[in-house]
């Protein structure tokens, strides 16, 4: 076994999460635990171009007691980035760990993420420079493989949850009739779907949930919509951003020239726009629209604690794996009972995730493609971190 | 002063806010304590509607300890509607109050309601009726005439001050250089203006406010974020969904044939996308929009006590008056001291208040028209109840 000396870097990749940072503090404060002090501990500014532009935050030389409020603030506190590396900048980050004598490098990003931490090790183990590599799993789509769910995704989860129990209350007491919540996920609708975990009564919303994973025709929406508007009279619909038609081609509202990000993903969202103007054009529906958007991941009033308990757990096995000479795998989850709600951890080969994308699973798509089924309760509800405001209505 | 006697109806009209339900708690409880066993004490389902079409919610039949819950809960816990009576309507209206002895009418809303309830009040006379007619402010517009503030105001104000801070840390942690917060408010600015209280520092968002009292050219919103962008390389903006440009027509995106509610206002919204839609055409930058939408007014996690307490306060003094003989005000608050923040309620007669606009004063719009005044934060910070949420960052 190496002895844990030399250099530490950690760095965020992509979208942050509510409980990003809690990955950060159980790595780093594991590191703190087990360098020795001549070890610098630095986070890349930035993401991967952090290395790439050598600004580096020195993570030792913050204040006592900082970390208590980082592993509970929204955002990345290192920063983010969206770069895909190129062959050159690959090399040029290798390079750059040499010349710091990197030794430890741990990426807490998605599949993009991964991709790029392993690159780097692959190209770093090429040019003979020994360094250890391991990515953290963090994303509020739920999409990586290999792991039972990822950091991140709880949180997002229980707001989206709430947000649609609370959007149900309003909406009912109204005579507006259709409401539809835009929910984030480009491909896989694991969010989108956690939204069914408002319902309890049959008439809760949501009424439809529309996920990616299944193509969804305008004609089949509209008649959706004025089936369960005809039955009774309101309509709540959860849609993911991603959702396109029978073509392939995205239902959101054309973005123009801007369309794609640093990874070349088209942009998505504005879809709930889109469907209340057809809505409207074509049903002659008042139709709402809501898109909390960043919201969801950003607000700390909807932390799971089970989310966050986990972030910070799923860090610091990286690190000790790490610190035992491990090396080229992220660190993913295994549900081992529920309930009581119990996990542990595992590495798994960085190749095996880096852009790989786990989709919902079709048998969690309820019959008719416009509904998630019953079943998936079993699943989301444990990560949602403990029951969800409900509220008292008046009989009727 | 009249004797206590007679049937009690109260009713909600347009759109709830987080706390419009502790108002009706408010004036309820005040009735089972003052009227005598022999009174019926009904809630109008759906707002003015449910007098018409006499569907009355028995409330002394409520299951017990309900009220706790009701007064927590968010939505219009009654129903409501946006029904402007015709002539015919009221004429109606009043028939129905003589029929079923409904001698005290309560109607929490906005000016729209207001000027429901004093149609009614007023019809009730001249067809020498004897009934007492009192409104109850609500409204997250903070738009009504007469009073310091509106209930309801105060909590959505918190929710988008929140998600302001909480989307400023994710913007500030991201590439992403442009991101749009809509906010609600079809012509007053109130609640746009509140983003400014998650503003610290001079780099905390949101780096520019535009509230609809102050038309925007599309010009003029380019030529700001790009002043912005180039000065500090990201840009969060909050804008209100009411926006029009300088021939007053709407910035947002067309809503096609459904473009106006039950009052014939019209249907606002989707601001945000179509000026995300115009930064990415014009000056080719990434920009993202959020629209919590009614989720801002039905998210029970931001209520601000001091908003709950009013709210319950000035139900509970509209009882008062009314059992005390008054009749056609609307309850009203009065800013009495800060620190400690105290109110005193007092009424102002219905047709002060009835279709009356409060917009937000020029003297808290900055110069130049994209940003609120310091002044702004004497006036609201009371509101929001209490210290908003802030977060660590690592020193860089």
């Amino acid at each position: 076994m190496r002895s844990p000396t030399g250099n530490f870097l950690i760095a965020q990749g992509g979208g942050p999460t509510a409980v990003i940072n809690a990955s950060v503090a159980g790595a780093v404060l594991e590191a703190f635990d087990r360098l020795d002090a001549s070890s610098q501990v630095w986070g890349a500014k930035g993401g991967i171009t952090g290395l790439l532009n050598e600004t580096f935050i020195g993570l030792r030389q913050q204040p006592n007691g900082i970390w208590d409020g980082i592993r509970v603030a929204p955002g990345a506190a290192l920063g983010s980035c969206r770069k895909k590396l190129t062959e050159e900048d690959v090399a040029c980050a290798v390079a750059l760990c040499r010349k710091h004598d990197i030794r430890y490098f741990f990426y807490v990003g998605g599949n993009d993420s991964m991709d790029t931490a392993n690159m780097l090790s692959k190209a770093a183990q090429a040019s003979g420079y020994e360094m250890l590599v391991a990515g953290v799993p963090k994303t509020i789509d739920n999409d990586l493989a290999e792991t039972d769910f990822c950091p991140g995704y709880g949180s997002a989860a229980r707001f989206y949850a709430q947000a649609m129990i609370d959007l149900g209350m309003d909406i009912r007491s109204l005579p507006t009739p259709i409401c539809l919540m835009e929910v984030m996920g480009r491909n896989a609708g694991w969010l989108t779907a956690a939204t069914m975990l408002a319902r309890r009564a049959p008439d809760d919303a949501p009424h439809l949930i529309y996920v990616p994973e299944v193509r969804l025709s305008r004609e089949k929406f509209l008649a959706d919509v004025k089936e369960v508007y005809d039955r009774q009279g309101w309509v709540v619909i959860a849609i993911s951003e991603g959702m396109c038609d029978e073509k392939g081609e995205s239902l959101s509202l054309p973005t123009g020239k801007v369309s794609a990000d640093g990874f070349g993903h088209r942009m998505v969202g504005d879809v709930a726009p889109a469907l209340a103007r057809l809505i409207m054009g074509e049903l002659g529906l008042r139709a709402r629209n809501e898109k909390p958007g960043l919201i969801a991941r950003a607000s700390s009033h909807h932390v799971s604690p089970v989310d966050r308990e986990v972030a910070e757990g799923v860090g610091r096995f990286a690190a000790q794996r790490v610190f035992a000479g491990e090396t080229d795998f992220m660190a993913a989850i295994r549900r081992e009972s529920d309930p009581p709600f119990r996990v542990s951890y595992f590495p798994v080969p960085l190749e095996k995730v880096a852009n790989a994308e786990r989709l919902l699973p079709a048998e969690y798509v309820a019959d008719g493609g416009n509904d998630i089924a019953e079943s998936f309760r079993e699943y989301a509800e444990p990560l949602v971190g403990g029951e969800l405001r409900r509220y008292a209505r008046l009989r009727w």
